[in-house]
């Protein structure tokens, strides 16, 4: 091992992992730190703590609106959701991020990624199936399966013993993992399921009981599946994005508290905030009521599931991916109108819809006469959609 | 014909349809009135209705108990929703009074059948499929579909000109059905996707903005996917219904507004309100996140999908039914536990959950050290649930 | 109605509608014949026949190769089966008629379409499920569930009475449909399960034991999920339909014998030949075994049944079958190679497969040592794998 | 380690493993045969060679009727079939296998289970995932994952240095596993998929070429899914499969040769003879063609691959399972009739079938007047059945 590109966030476990691959692998550490819109904070001095680590070089790529346009909006299109609930804010961004950490290796002609996944997440097969598709030559170490290390105390050991300056204490409750999308968060008290999170626990959105008394609207425009408007002003994806986190946080909307089943076998409880999301999920289902006739919806549901698997388990770039993705666009086509939601103390509520290929017609639905139904037909309908129970009566009555 | 058993609500229509089929068909009409829980005031009465417009009986059955116990619990299991939102409130009580209509039909001797349904809804299929599943030698009259009367007006002149009094008035904004699950509304300005619904609509639950500005718990026991305790007091499925139905009622919980796909082809916006099944939801989902493994899981995504078709669509007496059933009811053997929720403003939220079938474990999830899980193994895990894209990978760039 | 378009066959059923649409409509009758590949003798002389009948005029269209290269190929792709056994042949026809059929009605400004399809079959809804999406402002003429004729009798008195000229007989013992891809038969002895079919039922294939008694090897070319070469000749779909037909019916392959589930609600028995397409289906799977992997071949037996379902019940022109078709091609990217088959006296072997694109390597599968698995990782795999077994093994022993 | 219980086939892998395990764990060895119906000749003188080679004792249990009864005959009622062709013949006896060896281990108080399979298989997982179900608390041995020893040769020399008579040949071309449903074989000329398998593969089933120029029928009698009668006599599953067996390698019935995907993430080519269970496959699609209506076959068929791939993948003892289980036995309660099936040189026909419950009905199926189907039905059913086309097509012409 020459050179290893390391998926680098500043935090303990990356500023250990630095130091840790040079002196077991006695190779060159290049950190790479992707950005995804986890907050400038994060990203404030974080080049210089990776060459105080040890590092050669520090590259921070900004994948925000490559993470917006080509990973969020087109799963969004599929209508993924995890287990009914998760709205995949991690599992999204691992691939944008894989993608960017394989182009800087073959850029610095590295031999080798690493990573600071720990080894009973689901992040490490995400990452390393991403890695297996795109750069199956490259050596892959996880250090959180390699080494002993097993504390945060002998984290902090580590880097004091090498004089490595580490601003983390010893204490780090939660754990956190943030994007432009949502932020989750796991472990304190969450760890038991019969423990309601305190108000520790979310960073992003107000509190249902904290949001305004009073609702706000905001409506939506929608292009062929994707969100292109707020409020009537023509945005990028990622400014969409950053305009309903915005209300939708205000609002105390997109908290998620769930158990879910990890990839690798166990089960976790994990908190989500995903306040801009959630209102685009709630804006893409209104238009899809309306264009979207019973059996093409049914089928749809089918897709929501299968892709929300995938993307769940790390399978990004697969054919299977593939599949399901050109399945979901060709739906989205006519996917497009105007969304009116209210936002009220963690409440979204679509109230207005329309769309110029809605298929919902006053004239149709409603009493008087038009000229696409006749009430007699239903007669018939009744007549052959139930023949198959008629018959089966009919017989079971003769064979008795 | 000699005899009909009429689904009879009181309402105008089958107030009309009474006289109209003694005047078309020449025959005696038994009127049949069940109880499934729409309310005191809606049964108020109806028998001396029934009897002044000239049915030969009336016969009001009690169904409650046995909707809740035999139908509405049962589905619960399933965990079905239609088209993401709709708790199927009027499809689960149509199986159930169509039964009764029918013994009520082979007791009397009846030869036919007839209900008040319009040719342009769900429900004139749903009474029918059962209808020819249960009694397929008995005739089915379907009056909105023969006569000639188009509009509320037509439908008071007709019981005018035989004196038969009527409180019907003239003008009537919305179509509602009510029952122990849920009360849904149709009709006036829901009539415009582009239009909020207004106050009147709603008549159950209270608004999320005029709801208690305190939170409230509740706390929901359930054994084998069935809610048998609220706040630790045991209870029939029926009161559990009726306990949650006023607490979620008061808390604004449950209200939805959809468009959706009826059986019949056409869209239709619909609103509905359902606050203690939507409770009862939360409550089961709880404990499926405890107790169902991850593909275990996703299998039931597929079986609440079918469940929820083919209840929608009236396929209740079939095969298909029972079979996806018998899926369900395998599953919930393990759904037993305890479920904390705390209601808000139009808000449910599951705070607290427990279960002994739980296949959470807090030593399984976290760091430390355990018996049943080696970090050091989800490095092979990983190797072969990727290795199809890295052989995939591998061979593409042999093939270069 | 000043003139209707009618799907004409010279048949006697359509030969009867001529004379009936002109005496009931009082309208001008286009005869429009599809050239699908039925066979010459039935195209003889058809264009005399429809103006002997009273038809203005007559459009007699080839639509082989379009029904080859954009209906059956596209089908193919998908890998749709009809209930374990059905090829599909007649659901696959009815859009590229019926668009032509309405293309025909635009030309000549016609303003209706009728079909000669009897009412208790599939393709009185296949064809007017077309007609709806493509001309939803043409009138719609089904003779044969208008007319009182019900009998083969009764049909040629009607010509006889008018002095229409007619060769069919009074008796005709089954129903046939022939195209490119298959030839169905329905009636005489079929009609009872408990009856093996007779020799004079079949048609097109010969039976597996007179076929002959050495088998034959076939080589067919496949790029993207189209096959494209037999024997190493490239040819077009149409002809490649032709010659693996000539082979397979040579050797006695695709007899097929079911009772299969029309959409009307009864069920039918029917008996298939299509024997190329039997041929090109085993190809194609041949294929998917080298480049698909496990999850992306299970997704594809979902989007096979969709497909068959869709494509059966006549939902060819529907946003649904754009949006499996799309999954399916985007699948179909890798489905190019070679696959050697063995015809032998009704049996389809593959015998030989590759792919350039093939994730099957021998150094993988077998013993020896290789970069890309080491048997070692095979325990972590199924540790996790297995983990939420043993969590419950090991929860439920607690619990006792 | 103080004793291990090894599933102990007496072949070459298995005797090395007894001395290996008492060496290398120093450990009792406990030989556990299954007989599952692999024959006579491969369990003579398997307690000898057991012993000889170190075992302290051998217990070989008879589970061919419980295989039989209560694995292969559920895993027929879901029609379960891997990847369009494998009849899963060794991963439905995995489980029957494994659950003696846990009882066996209870019953010899051992610590310990091991199992011959290498690290490259399925059965490794199969075996070990029902142990992780049955018994988390033993722990799992498999020397293949484990030891040095890596070719054929180097086994045989592991037993001759220790003495241990071994009749096992230096050359093995195919690996082969058989037991009372099929026989598989891989390896050989079989590692290349551009290979034809040679004659010597076949080891059950007779050639299509050699077998007899006649036809035979056979009539098969059901009984709510189960195999019950062969020819007239009642026959236990255990029976009935032998009788068919024998039947169906006679006319060269069911041979497969796939390439298909194990759940290891590789793929490996398969040769498969199951002779008597294709004639039951046939034999039970006959009557589901009979009793199921379309809804419910469309349901049965992603039963059928759920079933499919969980019973490849190792999860017999799981609520998933058991789930999909319930739901094909649900159906199953009509699945009760007479089939016959013509056998005629690889070629399984099934000629004449009748049930009971068949919804195929003669008269509702044909032209004659009947009083469950008028076809003037139909024009209502398709005007509703087509309405969002042609909704959707009235749109978009306004849109434009």
């Amino acid at each position: 091992m020459n050179k290893v590109v390391l998926a680098y966030s500043g935090g303990l476990d990356t500023s250990v992992i630095v130091p840790w691959l040079r002196e077991n692998y006695g190779c060159e550490v290049v950190a790479f730190v992707a950005d995804v819109g986890q907050g400038a904070e994060e990203l404030e001095g974080v080049e210089a703590k990776a060459k105080a680590s040890g590092a050669s070089e520090c590259h921070i790529v900004d994948l925000k609106d490559e993470f917006a346009a080509n990973y969020i909006y087109p799963s969004l299109k599929t209508g993924a959701v995890y287990e009914q609930s998760y709205l995949l804010g991690t599992a999204m961004a691992r691939p944008v991020i894989a993608k960017a950490q394989v182009e800087l290796a073959r850029k610095v002609n590295a031999d080798a990624l690493a990573h600071g996944c720990t080894g009973k997440g689901n992040d490490q097969i995400r990452f390393e199936s991403c890695y297996a598709a795109l750069a199956p030559d490259l050596t892959v170490i996880a250090p959180w399966r390699e080494w002993d290390l097993s504390s945060r105390e002998s984290l902090l050991d580590y880097l004091a013993e090498r004089n490595i300056p580490c601003s983390a204490s010893l204490k780090k409750i939660y754990s956190r993992d943030a994007n432009a999308w949502h932020i989750s968060h796991e472990g304190g008290e969450l760890e038991d399921p019969w423990c309601e999170p305190s108000d520790e626990v979310w960073t992003l959105t107000c509190a249902p009981e904290q949001a305004p008394d009073r609702p706000e609207y905001v409506k939506v425009g929608i292009e062929q599946g994707a969100v292109v408007r707020v409020n009537g002003e023509a945005l990028s994806p990622l400014q969409c994005l950053a305009q309903l986190n915005a209300l939708g946080a205000k609002h105390g909307i997109g908290r998620v508290d769930i158990v879910e089943n990890r990839l690798v076998g166990m089960k976790s409880r994990g908190c989500y905030e995903t306040p801009g999301g959630t209102i685009m999920m709630h804006a893409l289902r209104g238009i899809d009521e309306l264009v979207l006739d019973k059996m093409t919806r049914s089928w749809k549901t089918q897709l929501s599931e299968q892709f929300a698997q995938l993307l769940y388990d790390g399978r990004w770039f697969t054919p299977n991916q593939a599949s399901v993705l050109a399945a979901a666009e060709s739906l989205s086509h006519v996917a497009t109108g105007e969304v009116v939601i209210k936002l009220y103390k963690g409440n979204v509520t679509v109230t207005q819809k329309c769309s110029p290929y809605s298929l919902y017609s006053e004239a149709f639905a409603t009493f008087g006469a038009d000229n696409v139904y006749d009430q007699k037909h239903a007669a018939g309908f009744i007549r052959l959609y139930s023949l198959s129970s008629r018959i089966r009566a009919l017989k079971q009555t003769d064979n008795v």
